[in-house]
């Protein structure tokens, strides 16, 4: 699509207008952003961490009319919890730019090249992907992360946060954007949609041509809306339907501490593992023993009826359950007869994010690790550490749970393209 | 979604339900596919083309429909040519199987990996993408290059061609799948949605969580609806509004060579240039002389004022012209004051796929190299180089316009995913 059939579209109202104007301002940026040196981008970096310490009262200021929004809403605790913003978590934030800035520049990366017959050379580059949507839920920092992780690898970013957090985003993306600015960055390069209205994140989600990417990041109703609204590609995050599969190979000890880990380390995040299939072998032995250890740390267990011969007080499990990615003190069961019923039950039932197996068997491992399909598959070792930072990637944008353009935890090389370049003396096609 | 919803859903037509089978028996097939052993899918893939060879008659029969329809409804010339087989089409396409066998098995690559400070020990692998859907227009042969890369690649595909083939394409995928399956590949792998009403084929591009990925083949418009219907993830592929920029410091006869193999080639193909965009200070020799050259070879030519001025009946090229992929023997051209205002004119009217500059000037190169966006960006080399074959990826399935997954000429490895693989001996978080 142009951009003067965009203008010209007299159907948008002010609203989506001011949305495409956001996004063209992001792309004219983005043409510049791509070439802009290391350097630039770092200083940049260091000088939106600075902004922010600097800007703390204002923040602060911003994000209590958002408290005070919630709490007269009856926001639950927790969810009040995870928008407050303190100086320590605005100091937090400044180191996450500063750590950015650390990182590795992914932009000018020749990763192959060859010369042709005909005495063409040709490379491959990693460039930026271009105007990366961000669409988001609850939690002010994303607004300052995905920012800085678009901006290290020479992308616009266009973010769209969630109404409860607005004026705390506001604040944000004006404090960053203006420091960016002001260090040499393309103005457009941040932009942040101000209106709460549905139509523009509706206006971003179609914004094919000019926005060459969106991520959505939050709850899995976000990220389904986000799926099946967007035209713009779209990079599916996030959901984590997990299971521990306890073969009856498995070292018990070991599988009682990788599944308590993976189920109660963290139960709030996507790699926290949510449904526990047993080995009937292993069962009689194992599910008593893990169900005490769940139980005392608060889990609530919901079993088939295996399961609930085995251990006292089980809810049994419906359909739904095994389907659910609970996201708190719960987890379903299974007692499965075989490797391959576990690997059917994940295939049916799974996120394709992260899947483990506890066993000792060798040929049992090696048929789970290439059998299952999923973004990450673990033999012993908890479901907890799919994660940028864990796998050493640096930073991360999200954990993709498809399977086109990346897949599993996203660093700063998963938010960028390629680009063939081809230098001849004059070769035609004969 | 999980299978029972899709099963359950009453409202779907008997065509959307029958797609809604296919797609399941693809999912069915490609998780077998997916460790399936090299040297079965080689013996299908030789399988496969020995088949079609002796099922020659019975093809060209049903190809003689599809011909007979089409001259009923007075079908164009050219396009009659595109939907007819002959014996050597079927040969060659038999010969196109043997390629893709000889090509080096993509899955099962180590990617890279890395042991972590905690001992886990991390691989990233290739993977097939799962199920593909491929939708197409006009030439059956795409029936049998798409499978048999799909295959190769461990995927499974659900074919969707134009209603003008339908009979060639049934032909087609009933010899190849039943050969695939007699020599060991799991039924479902290859699947081609025979009804022709729309409603298959949207069914198939909303099938999220069974089809992994649809990539579109053919017309603008086809790429287009697909892309704004689906909301399964698409791979953009195929129009190619190409531009040659003859730089100030360009050596002319090179410029002249360049500039007719780029549009007179294969003037029908993506990788064909469109407009010419010439340097103000070469203008007035270069013009005349391509302009002669383009004219003698039935190229119209459409330009700016500052053209028009110097090569006699040109037509006046509109905005619109522009924006047009001819696929034909049209050239739009526009005299431009620098180098700037060419890359301005490519971002504006350009559909990223591949610009050429010819300079013998070295920061002009590199200015266009770094700042150009599009797909492949070449310096002295025709533009029709632009494909899988010319860039040594073996046989290719589309040229994706998109910066998503895959950017330019797509081989076997843009039709894989991949998978973290995560080792350990008892590994939690703390």
């Amino acid at each position: 699509m142009s951009e003067s059939e965009l203008y010209s579209d007299e159907n948008l109202s002010v609203v989506e207008q001011a949305v495409v104007e956001q996004c063209l301002r992001a792309k004219a940026a983005a043409r510049r952003l791509a070439y802009l040196s290391t350097k630039v981008k770092n200083d940049a970096l260091e000088a939106m961490a600075h902004a922010l310490t600097e800007a703390q009262t204002f923040i602060l200021e911003a994000n209590s009319h958002d408290i005070k929004a919630a709490k007269e809403r009856g926001m639950a605790e927790a969810m009040q919890d995870r928008l407050l913003l303190t100086g320590s978590r605005i100091h937090a934030m400044a180191a996450g730019l500063r750590e950015v800035a650390a990182l590795p520049d992914p932009i000018g990366e020749v990763i192959d090249g060859s010369r042709r017959p005909n005495g063409l050379e040709i490379r491959r580059v990693r460039v930026p992907l271009g105007v990366i949507g961000i669409i988001y839920e609850s939690r002010p920092n994303v607004t300052v992360d995905a920012a800085a992780l678009c901006l290290k690898a020479g992308n616009a970013v266009v973010l769209r946060g969630g109404s409860e957090a607005i004026h705390s985003n506001i604040a944000l993306a004006r404090v960053i954007s203006q420091a960016a600015t002001e260090a040499g960055v393309p103005a457009g390069a941040i932009e942040l949609v101000e209106s709460t209205d549905r139509a523009a994140a509706q206006r971003l989600m179609r914004m094919n041509g000019v926005v060459d990417v969106l991520i959505p990041r939050g709850g899995a109703g976000l990220i389904q809306t986000v799926v099946r609204t967007a035209t713009v590609p779209t990079i599916e995050t996030g959901v984590g339907n997990c299971h521990v599969y306890v073969d009856s190979a498995a070292d018990l000890e070991l599988a009682e501490r990788l599944t308590v880990n993976s189920k109660c380390h963290r139960p709030s995040v996507c790699n926290a593992a949510e449904t526990l299939l047993v080995h009937r072998d292993v069962a009689e032995i194992f599910l008593p023993r893990v169900g005490k250890a769940l139980r005392e740390r608060g889990v609530e267990l919901r079993g088939d009826d295996r399961t609930r011969a085995l251990v006292p007080n089980v809810t049994p499990a419906s359909e739904d359950d095994y389907y659910t990615e609970f996201l708190g003190l719960i987890m379903a069961v299974r007692v499965v007869s075989s490797l391959d019923e576990a690997m059917d039950h994940i295939d049916k039932y799974g996120s394709k994010h992260t899947e483990l197996i506890v066993t000792r068997d060798f040929n049992a491992a090696q048929r789970f690790v290439r059998e299952v399909d999923a973004s990450t598959v673990n033999v012993n070792a908890s479901t907890r550490f799919t994660d940028g930072g864990q796998f050493g990637l640096g930073a991360e944008i999200g954990i993709s749970t498809q399977k086109l353009h990346a897949r599993g935890p996203m660093g700063l090389r998963e938010i960028t393209s390629t680009k063939f370049i081809v230098f001849g003396d004059g070769q035609v096609r004969e």
